[in-house]
């Protein structure tokens, strides 16, 4: 991704709805001037990637408590898209309320699956409540400010309490302190800069004994630090798996390129997703 | 898990509620002459067993169209407990409604997210239908049967749908004809038995290059044939990963505890999770 594209007036896709976390990260990387489109689903944000209905598209690729978000990975692979950037933004979120709300009033609280999964501890703690996974977080503070009763929260961002007129009860309720999601900005090209320097790639390996060594292998012995390497299964083929790797390193590289043909000669289904430059 | 335990007149735990996908594969495994106890959540069921208020407990651990079910893994990780066995189901996901319910009727469908997940083609095909996360697919048919309106819907099993007397108005829609689940049983000890063939650890390596590498090279040397390999978060460290590794081998053998030991001096936190007859 272009540094300067920040600048110009273009349109970009995001994941959720105003207030939401990945709204947040996307002011964070193009600022207030852009034409923002967002999408409810994944799958709506990487259509409209697709059909050229705008230039970028944010999306959550993975949280640092609850893991990779498996659908995100899938559509990855799925669609003629590639990873141009990637942002990490601390997540804190918070217990949120119409006017006045107590934890004693509380009977019910929304949020999206991993807004209530990043603050299991502190929701456990208040055993009564009833716990129900909505939308997302933005709308979960939307529905409660419509239901306007004290007995209803939400769990989201500060961001959402205040589009949505909401209280924050509690701030940080997420269990673990460091609560760390990672955003990719994705586009219809692989973007190739100087100051890139990781590199994600998906591939299939044989279904045989030290098919998946022979890729890590080639990875080491082009001293091509390996950051990350996560599984996700194939669908139709049962307990068979693609893996993404990222490893240190810059397409420009005539070692990177070298490593890259070889891990392609003995994998199948091989793609580059991106280049970019590491925010973690 | 030795073979007579079937037999006893032994408690078992499993998560969900009577019908669900997970009380039919307990049943597959034990049979019918156990005294049931289950738990609507992850965490319940793993304190039954370390509470020995069951002698075994059931659980899904993945799924061969969405994924690892991330919240077993950790729990697997965290409490002292063992996988004793593993049994693979073919999931058959079915509509469920009440009596003459037709497709024309529905407006909302109710499913565990998973359910919801392995059929979202179907429903995708259904514009104007609301999805709703529920706690479970058996809990979603309760639900369905109790509103006893033809608008709502829900995702689960056959057994489901006999137990809370709704009818299958589709039947196989999830989006992967072939849709299995691995469940496992797990127990207190670390069961060795003659005829285990596949061994799970669960371990950490140091954030330095090649780490992982010579994690994998162990087990290749040793002709291990790894089967899996998948990474989960470790909280509060962002960015570092426990890996989840599955390789044939029994416990017995000389020259797997070796593999093992040579795995434990470069590696942190591991544990050997089980050891087990190959189910898939």
């Amino acid at each position: 991704m272009r540094n300067d594209l920040a600048e110009e007036n273009i349109s970009i896709g995001y994941y959720g709805v105003p207030g939401s976390h990945t709204h947040e990260a996307m002011l964070n990387i193009f600022g207030e001037g852009c034409e923002e489109v967002y999408s409810e689903s994944f799958d709506g944000v990487f259509s409209l990637l697709r059909d050229k209905k705008v230039k970028y598209a944010v999306v959550p690729i993975e949280n640092s408590s609850t893991g990779g978000i498996s659908e995100v990975m899938d559509l990855l692979n799925k669609y003629d898209v590639f990873i141009v950037a990637e942002k990490c933004m601390r997540i804190n979120q918070c217990l949120l309320g119409i006017k006045g709300t107590t934890l004693e009033d509380i009977q019910e609280v929304y949020s999206h699956p991993q807004g209530l999964q990043q603050s299991k501890q502190f929701l456990q703690s208040h055993s009564n409540w009833n716990l129900f996974n909505y939308y997302n977080t933005a709308k979960s503070a939307e529905y409660v400010k419509e239901c306007n009763n004290k007995s209803k929260a939400a769990v989201g961002g500060v961001k959402a309490a205040k589009l949505y007129g909401l209280e924050v009860i509690n701030e940080n309720i997420n269990t673990n302190e460091k609560n760390f999601t990672r955003f990719v900005v994705i586009g219809n090209e692989l973007e190739k800069t100087d100051e890139a320097d990781k590199i994600s790639i998906v591939l299939d390996v044989p279904h045989k004994v030290g098919a998946l060594y022979n890729v890590i292998k080639i990875i080491y012995e082009n001293n091509l630090n390996m950051m990350k390497i996560e599984s996700r299964p194939i669908a139709n083929c049962p307990w068979e798996y693609s893996f993404y790797i990222d490893f240190e390193g810059n397409l420009k590289d005539e070692k990177v390129r070298r490593g890259l043909e070889n891990i392609q000669a003995i994998s199948m289904n091989f793609k580059i997703l991106g280049n970019f430059k590491t925010d973690c």
